[in-house]
């Protein structure tokens, strides 16, 4: 009757040719070609300057002040996977430091996304270990209590489940869920070549008004312009 | 019987020679010559380290989740300003990214301060377009609902007029009425020449208790030395 | 009846020798060495990237709005001491700037902590003096109310006794009671030697699982794996 | 690619009885029946005092500052459903009112559970409508763009399916799978017929400690009495 | 070259019998009359249940921790009068109790507005003063700094010109221009009328979609109904 | 070197004709009476309309999601005792419900002071039983970690020692240290008894700004009145 306790081996993970093309897109690209759904919450930030993740997600659900199921995780993770912690309420104590860090990236992990706290943030910045969390926090945790591993989870607002493609960067994080992945990087390929085009008419002075075509659907709406 | 859907061309922007002077002071010092006051509320962060702007504000009224506004802005900016985005209501979502910003800057404009999100972080450093925001989100917005340019906006918790002079540097936010501009320059300078002097005091080991005068008032006000 | 309008000028400092092999561990190995208490709330935050600061606490109690006593509590800083400012209330407002931090360099201090705003952030990271923070607000303050200093404080959640250790990193600040800073040293430093060998065993691929003998108790807890 | 502009007008309910069940016990108790999940965050609160809601769930997802979804989610509401309505992003405008209210309530529905702002509360009193929501804003909305009816939603933090139960009271919201509703009932029966044999016993002066039996645990972790 | 420290005594104050008007109407109606702007931030609530207010406004400009305009603003209050207060920082302290809450309606004040925090709201209460603020604290505060009484403040994020007219129920506060005020009201009325004849028929059971003709619109924009 | 896993069973409660003295005055006059200082932040509030405390503090040391140390906490309470806790990290979960409440009053206790959460909040004002908490949370806790009880803790910023005066009311929560008690209900007395007569003063129209010689001091810091 509940969801704790348990650790599901065997998911379906994303296509990987579709994960490393995602992989080259930013998240906002990847948002809009998702159809604008699928970002965790502004208040998910990078731990150090210039990190950014891309892979399939093993889920973690974590009990407050406990980081037991982290040791549980680490032996679910194959390599391109990306650890993404939930917690059962509210709890920003420093779930995972540079041990952690280093068996996971030892188990071929890209990085972490927790909604949660993180220590040891020197550390993971010198061996490479991207991390997304909710918070910075000295506070360690204890070994006590069962969460799960593999589960669905709501993750600083959105929903993920096993085997979802998660890419994060400077602009935040996204879940593309595991069957859309090809479709979705498509749509962001599609979209980023569009872009270019549009950058350099705006950089040559063009008008988004003239070029989007907007004056005429902004004087229906009422736009008055006075002196 | 509203300030919706208006956008007004003519603007009195704060005297060229007279922006340019401001920009060569911090905000702290700003502020202390304007009497302290003007400042935005400290949630206003550069969304890059090193980011610093001086210009004189258009202004942006937006609606939550739609960016329509921006658009319109872009045609009234004019070398030497700044965009000065307030919204509605709260609102975190991302309405400006590296399209918008190859706009803006293709109008001369000098940088953006809005009360809300935006995205494409890595782009704005890359382009050098300097952005002091409430979140980094990269949630899009869409084009739907009139706001306006150039009326009064509250932004952040400051008044801001259009044609005022806004200086944003690490410290955050302050805005000068553009009337005056030139007398805040002036006292900023005047502030700055006097610090120098009480630096070099302080650096050689005297005491702000002796250097201020303060000794005689604190004991007035009933301050006990113990051991 | 109050602890207001006091100064104490004899404090009882840690061990010098204590406090600079604190120095040599970081905030979170300390909080751990400490018995997992001792942490200020992780609101607290470097003004400036790669901050570090590790002193006896010479404590402030501050009015809001008012900085008076950081002038007073300059003449109480020696050589190795932290300057640890607590407010009487909730306030954001830049108490401290690059003067003030030029005396307190050369009064021998070694950075602040300030359970509130600060401000000349970019000056202060020229001059090198390390500051942890709530807020970087360019707000000014006045001189016309008393507080204390060398009085026990609550800064940011944590109680700071004058002459206690403080150690801060990127990981976040720890106070470590004057009496205890031998014991919490050689802790961290026990500690820390075994680390180095339980990252050599995860980086080779052997599973926190194994290494902790946690595969028994997890199943005694009722852990269920399912395909 | 997306879950935005879709009514699902066929959803599964939970089973009638279960629901009415399920409607006398506190949350508190479903909460633990349920193995401790399916909590919406501490922040959404009752709209006015005695507010309590048990239906099972029509969902709505909104786009900020736009409720035309709440209008196409009316059609969707049978006697004895709950409108529960996630938005896109973080929006606490005031989304819903007395005239929606009205609406609904001619439906048949049995509240509202929001996770942004609404409005009337007076109205929404004396009508005895009951609605739990994250903010109460007069700020209203405009009906521009689509979302969805019937989709998956995460609310709160809180992960809902079209016909979940969803009990609501001063304690805070849950949400019980459709397919669980009977067996958390009758979990939710049983677990309360035993606690009114241990509040007898604790109000005549047996100890916790002694009718749990956790002084031998207690002393086993370590626990220390000192004098 | 600032607005700090000046007392404004001549204000013009909206017309009284369109004050009295807007009073008839709840403060989500008025906001919408006013083409949905005005409003201040939903943090302000009322401090006890049923408070209600409206009249002319006399702005106050505090200083954190420090009342002493509290005091001088008295003086300037009219019977028909709202103190509307701000502060130049955030701050929280019970800047407002029962003893200026006697003087504030001995002078024919109808309630307080404060971008901060109030005490004795019980004795409020029984007294019948109502007050809306950002929090409730037992925090006294000083009377040493000037601010200002009757100049244009920015209070909880709205514009408040001295005369202006306040109005404040459970759904929030809002600002009404006094030019505006009379047009307002009308514009008010008109409404409220229109809302009678709607919930009649939406009490019928006629939906929103009909009766808006909502339907064509939905589907141009392109919702889709699944089964 | 840790304060967690101890329960300290004599303490030394302040005198009871002190503490009697003080539950006749209100939280502001209290905190006014001790020197403006021992307030906890203003975001611990009532969980019902009218709750009320006044007593001598049992403290407890809570883990996150883990309520063990309540049921601890429970022997140590006499008649006349308040429980007040707080937590070694931010958690709101629900550490305290109804069967606890019964246990406690069964003891004596007067209520309940948290830094966290409380559930069965219906229940608790049934039986009158006052808390006063960070957030009302359904999510129960686990029995699985040591805290302590009865060593000095830091709840909601405000240092509380075992036996300190722990008084609560609508305006907040202040702390009286033990010896400190009979001093501050005499100050608090005498304040009380001026209030009376600058009430009837303030009520018959006399203005605070003669009733406390304010004139001659606003105009020598500079205060101008303009028409």
């Amino acid at each position: 009757m509940t969801t704790l306790g348990i650790v599901k081996r065997n998911i379906i993970r994303a296509d990987a040719v579709a994960v490393e093309k995602l992989g080259r897109f930013g998240v906002a690209t990847i948002h809009e070609a998702l159809g604008r759904v699928g970002l965790m919450k502004p208040y998910m930030r990078p731990v150090y300057r210039g990190a950014r993740i891309c892979g399939t997600a093993v889920t973690v659900l974590l009990q407050p002040g406990d980081n037991w199921m982290m040791h549980v995780a680490a032996e679910q993770l194959q390599p391109g996977d990306v650890a993404v912690a939930a917690c059962t309420t509210e709890n920003e104590d420093g779930f995972f430091g540079d041990l952690l860090a280093t068996s996971f990236q030892a188990r071929g992990a890209r990085g972490l996304i927790i909604d949660g706290g993180v220590r040891d943030v020197d550390e993971l910045e010198r061996m490479g270990f991207p991390v997304f969390s909710k918070a910075i926090h000295a506070k360690g945790t204890i070994k006590a209590t069962l969460g799960s591993v593999n589960v669905p989870v709501v993750c600083a607002g959105a929903l993920v489940n096993p085997g979802d493609v998660v890419v994060a960067d400077v602009d935040g994080v996204v879940v593309v869920p595991a069957a859309l992945a090809q479709t979705v990087a498509d749509a962001a390929e599609k979209r980023e070549s569009f872009e270019g085009e549009k950058r350099a008419k705006l950089a040559s002075g063009v008008l988004g008004l003239d070029m989007y075509k907007m004056r005429e659907p902004l004087a229906a709406a009422g736009l008055k312009y006075i002196d």
